[in-house]
């Protein structure tokens, strides 16, 4: 069994990086903040006697060598950067649980047949620059280097000069690096387990999600003396569409999601009728049929929409990941784990995407969820209990331990 | 009769201090624009033989003697500051038919039994300093001068300051100044008289106005690990009260109003479910016991709105305006007018408040409508046919014949 104390302390001292009043952490991707994170974990790894390679996007593979360094090495990881008004556990737990299973390791002098890796990606968040988990999309080819490397944050910087700035942009191509099994812990970022009580979640799937930008258009008029009959009102019919999503969602329970999260209304005045109204739609699903299914109810709602209102309606879809379904090798490790530790347990589908789906274009992989409070992250909040967080990292020891040999 | 090439070409002149690209203007209360379209209008006054006071909240008479001057003044008025994006017409119509009015009787020389004068009332846009209708509110005591001082503009300067600043802190207590009657001449700002073809509206009352500021309380969660039936979506809750505000201005025609113009959404994130939603409501009746009964089924509805949900929803009225009606001595005489000019016409209630309501409260008062295209006001494009803008002068010079005699 590995160290909890040992593991919340650790989580601790890295979460003073960037800390904030509240109790979060902003450490945004490629800052200097995250520079003294990565330095923190890279020097950690070190003092556990791990040999450091960084790619090209800047992630970051921490090894401890295997009885046999032929094998691919059994791979856990995660992310160390945070959302601007983050928590401490988010990505930071699936790394420094990677950290304490090598230490554990160290302690009781096991060695393993194959190599031992613990990796964060550059980028999961995607707050400072998209795409999202860019770390992982680049080292399993969803886009290239170039792209990434291009992208601008709002003061107009480049993640490849941000890269260079903090030094870590490394030598080795992304991609050409074997991957046996990847296996990742994270919060649950959900309310599902703490809702039934569970210690641990088996994460067989991702969800695929869907990402739209829907603009309506109408008339800005004053709002006194306009009739309401001569009225193109953008956020009357905004409000039908935006209760439809959810309504849909509705429809296909239990992984249905729907959600407007982001609404500009223009002019954005008391006493003017919106002109023009601009929201986001998120659609999610586990099964890609499902999830294809509500993308049409949804054009199908807009469309009828359109020509009953007679107003404009545009939507646009701005990102597509199907579902991830994890291999049943990895799947099974974590049951079996689970079960010999004897921990409660239940599947849980995982709603958000990690890096662990771009994992799983190139290894077999697999994630163990533990719950947070309330199911909130993405919120200075964000808080677990270390029994939780204990009993994740004991999980992922015997799941690498099944994979990797002894 | 009046000459509209002249008033046209006076508008034009006008327009071009604070001129922006897209055909409007832009000239906030009190600023160095402001003062330049004031001395501009000043100058034409005392060319056609007027002289001028200013009171201490920067109200401007302009003032043509009558046969009998201890006879209090017929008065026209109206307010040349303009929106942030604000268009030629509002406002600066009403002011410069006043002065074409009196230029008109100049060149006839005709002399009228009682006074003629012309203002203009500092800030009714209410865009950089609220209240809204100021110079006519504390003209009328609707608050105090003090108020009306302190108010501030987001760069933290005051009311007081700033009409100091452009010399139009004048000496006149204001109120201390007598009206026989007031009348204004106004673009429509909505789309009535063009809907029905008409040239003049006889404004019988303006509508009364309720407004709040609503926030919805829910929980921010990530949208996809969050199961629909534990979330509590502000937006979604949200989207229930803005539909019912359309509701039931419709449960009211033909002079219910009911808008939602501002929505503001926290955090505002593609993929976090909001946690708080700001909007706000306007809703009106040129009726109040109907705005009233509008007010009290709003406010049944959000009870029963948290009560079905859960959620926290709170409701404050920020400003109230009761329904003003015209004097009937002043609504005949625009009615008069109107027919002994030959126009068509009909009566359009103003949905808009407008310094009458406000003169209203201490003199006889009544308003002329000319339609402006599209019903489009508070905006760049805002227009209006040189025609109609001289067939609404028209009516003025007679209107005010009518009252002040000659
Ligand atoms: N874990 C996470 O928040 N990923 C971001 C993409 C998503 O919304 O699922
Ligand atoms: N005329 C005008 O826009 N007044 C502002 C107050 C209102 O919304 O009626």
């Amino acid at each position: 069994k590995v160290n909890g104390d040992r593991l919340w302390s650790s989580l601790m001292e890295l979460a003073k990086i960037g800390a904030t009043p509240k109790g979060g952490v902003k450490r945004l991707t490629l800052t200097d903040l995250d520079k003294q994170g990565r330095d923190l974990v890279v020097g950690w790894a070190k003092e556990a006697g791990m040999s450091v390679t960084v790619d090209q996007i800047g992630n970051v593979f921490m090894r401890r060598d295997g009885a046999n360094n032929d094998l691919p090495p059994i791979m856990t990881g995660s992310h160390i950067d945070t959302q601007p008004t983050g928590g401490k556990f988010d990505g930071n737990y699936g790394v420094l649980a990677g950290i304490e299973v090598v230490r554990t390791l160290n302690d009781r002098g096991i060695r393993t047949e194959a190599p031992i890796e613990v990796a964060f990606w550059t980028n999961e968040e995607g707050s400072r620059f998209v795409p999202v988990m860019m770390g992982s999309g680049v080292f399993c080819g969803a886009f290239t280097l170039e792209h990434a490397y291009a992208a601008k944050d709002v003061d107009g910087k480049t993640v490849g000069e941000e890269l260079e700035r903090i030094g870590y942009k490394g030598d080795q191509v992304p991609g050409q690096h074997p991957i046996g099994a990847y296996f990742e812990t994270h919060i649950e970022q959900g309310p599902v387990l703490e809702d039934a009580d569970k210690v641990i979640g088996v994460v067989p799937a991702v969800m695929g999600l869907s990402w739209y930008d829907c603009t309506v258009t109408g008339m800005e008029a004053h709002a006194g003396p306009t009739p309401m009959h001569l009225r193109k009102d953008a956020m009357q019919v905004s409000t039908r569409i935006m209760q439809e999503v959810v309504a849909i969602a509705n429809r296909y329970p239990p992984y249905g999601r729907g959600t407007v999260g982001m609404v500009q209304v223009f002019p954005n005045s008391r006493n003017v009728i919106p002109g023009e109204v601009k929201f986001s739609i998120d659609l999610r699903n586990v099964n890609d049929a499902l999830l294809n299914t509500m993308h049409e109810e949804m054009l199908a709602f807009v469309e009828r929409t359109r020509q009953e209102t007679g107003l404009g309606i545009q939507v646009e879809r701005v990102s597509y990941y199907p579902p991830c379904p994890f291999h049943p090798d990895c799947v099974d490790a974590v049951r079996n784990a689970t079960a010999k530790l004897g921990y409660s347990t239940m599947d849980v589908v995982s709603g958000a995407g990690h890096d662990a789906i771009y994992a799983a274009r190139v290894a077999p992989a697999g994630m163990i969820f533990v719950p947070c409070k309330d199911g909130i992250s993405h919120n200075e909040i964000e808080d677990a209990r270390a029994d939780h967080l204990e009993a994740g990292c004991n999980v992922l020891l015997h799941a690498m331990l099944e994979r990797a040999g002894r």
